[in-house]
């Protein structure tokens, strides 16, 4: 580091664990000078971070995937940043890193923290910033290898995605199109639902506020046939009607349920689930991380469609880290148009 | 037909659709001379008859994996019984046959409607004929293709079964142990959980009756690592607890939900379902009839089983044809201890 003052790290932790949305009083916002980082370690500013619908599982108590935020921790969060300090050869000053660096506005790693919290180089030939934490980064991982490694599509298939135009549907129905299948989007909103059809190439986009019917209806004029593979983001009621549409062999990956993260009683199971039995269909879960190995095979994929035009991405950017509480509901309530970032420094 | 007078066939037909559990009013008994069979046809006498949960399914109007019984119809249901007329080559005066007899005394079959009842010669040789309604029947088969195709199991899992002591179930566990699956069942009463573990070699069964944390405390005694695959017949409270006991990549096979069948509202919708999602695990449902063509090997390799003493099976007989609507309800208040079967005629 330089020899002028340290800059402060202003950090918003988790202050109690919340019960149905997070509250203002759920979280508390600190200010500490930046740690130098140890040999072998790393001090990454934070450029931008990414808000995740699974961000509200990480809040709760409890075994998961992952383990929770602690209270009073920094609340855990995917980025991207430039490193502007390093003791460690593999990383320079000015290097493009992504990784967990959490909700701060610096994010120092010891040597051996590196790896546990995926800090890697990104290159900005392949994507821009906000692209590296949608496409390229988790939404897009995630949305990639659900579909390709648990929906196994086939030319021809009726894929359906919910939260079509979110981070994870983005690529997922992109990559259906990609794979020869039609498509079939379920957004909130007129304008979600034409942007999807539009600009990603989408074959239909069922708006889910239009009607207490509306995806019912939607799925028998856009899926007369039934539908091989739906991907679900969200849950609850979208679900169980869906299940109502599948067709024999069905897959139903299920990546999240964002309809139910900020329930105060029980998660509403899908009361149609006896449709996998009569049409000998599965539903199956997928963690990102498990595919961690083959990431930079996927991301040099994506990249190529980016270059190619056959891929494209939205990213719905909120200004400020002191804004991260407020722009964490939008999430829940459906008021982010693409993928939600929160731009922390300009780049 | 000889000469004498011919018999009169008592038949069973559905009169109303149920609504909740099947009451004496929704069934109609008749009785109607016997027809002859034509050219090409076979006349059967009904000797036994399997009682399956899945008849109350039957029962409902509206899409399913087999159509409805209309209403006025004979109540379908397979069965076991004696060629006493053929004018077909294939079928000869005296064989014992297995198909869909319907519940009534005779079923006379047109030449065109052989294969679509599945009509088959059985060989007593590989099985009596209560063992041809249950471990060389559609339970057997229910349970051997979904273990093994669903399932998958690996030497050392942990596998679950409900309804252990029920037809499918003692498949299950039976084909789990040599597949070398540690077997917990899940089971009602004391009785039939000491069976299933003394004479079938379960390593443990969980009496579901036993209280109100029964399963949860079972699962936690006797699958302290988890389990691996889950096969369910019941559905309900059952599946929602072992949902929060498997472990990664687990497989529940979904053949049944019997607490669900008699419902007059929804079905009760799996609640901890994202356990899938946490767990990368998935559910998958199974109907049997997909494996028709490969029914004679795996009724071969069962015999096997059973005449190497390394399969047992169990079956409850019921007598009288017009026992049939009250017998049926014993399956679902757990009434029967096995296999329930209706013996209609003395073989």
């Amino acid at each position: 580091m330089s020899s002028i003052a340290p800059p402060v790290n202003h950090q918003i932790r988790l202050a109690a664990r919340p019960v149905g949305l997070p509250k203002t009083t759920d979280w508390l916002h600190t200010s500490e000078p930046v740690p130098e980082p140890d040999e072998g370690g790393v001090l990454v500013q934070t450029l931008a971070l990414s808000l995740d619908p699974a961000m509200r599982g990480w809040m709760n108590a409890g075994k998961s995937y992952i383990a929770p935020v602690g209270i009073g921790e920094v609340m855990r969060a995917g980025g991207v940043g430039r490193v502007i300090a390093s003791r460690n050869a593999r990383f320079q000053i000015g290097d493009r890193v992504s990784g967990a660096l959490g909700v701060q506005d610096y994010a120092t790693f010891s040597a051996d923290a590196l790896e546990r919290n995926g800090l890697a180089k990104i290159d900005l030939r392949l994507g821009s910033l906000t692209q590296w934490l949608n496409v390229l980064g988790m939404p897009g991982m995630t949305g990639y290898f659900g579909l390709l490694e648990i929906g196994q599509p086939q030319v021809g298939e009726t894929l359906v995605v919910s939260g079509a135009a979110g981070a994870v549907g983005q690529t997922v129905g992109q990559m259906g199109k990609i794979k020869g299948c039609k498509v079939v989007g379920i957004a909130g909103g007129a304008a979600k639902c034409e942007w999807v059809v539009k600009a990603l190439g989408f074959d239909a986009c069922i708006d889910y506020k239009a009607g207490p019917f509306a995806v019912r209806d939607g799925l028998k004029t856009h899926c007369p046939d039934g539908v091989d593979i739906y991907f679900d983001n969200v849950g609850g009621d979208i679900l169980d009607t869906v299940l109502t549409r599948i067709r024999r062999r069905a897959r139903i990956i299920l990546c999240g349920a964002i309809s139910q993260y900020n329930n105060t009683g029980a998660v509403q199971g899908p009361k149609n689930y006896l449709s996998l039995l009569v049409n000998r269909a599965r539903m199956e879960g997928m963690v990102v991380f498990d595919y961690a190995l083959r990431y930079p095979q996927a991301i040099a994929e994506m990249a190529a469609y980016l270059k190619e035009g056959r891929m494209h991405s939205r990213e719905d950017v909120v200004q400020g880290l002191a804004q991260f509480p407020q722009a964490l509901l939008t999430l829940f309530n459906g008021g982010n148009f693409g993928k939600l970032v929160l731009e922390v420094a300009t780049a």
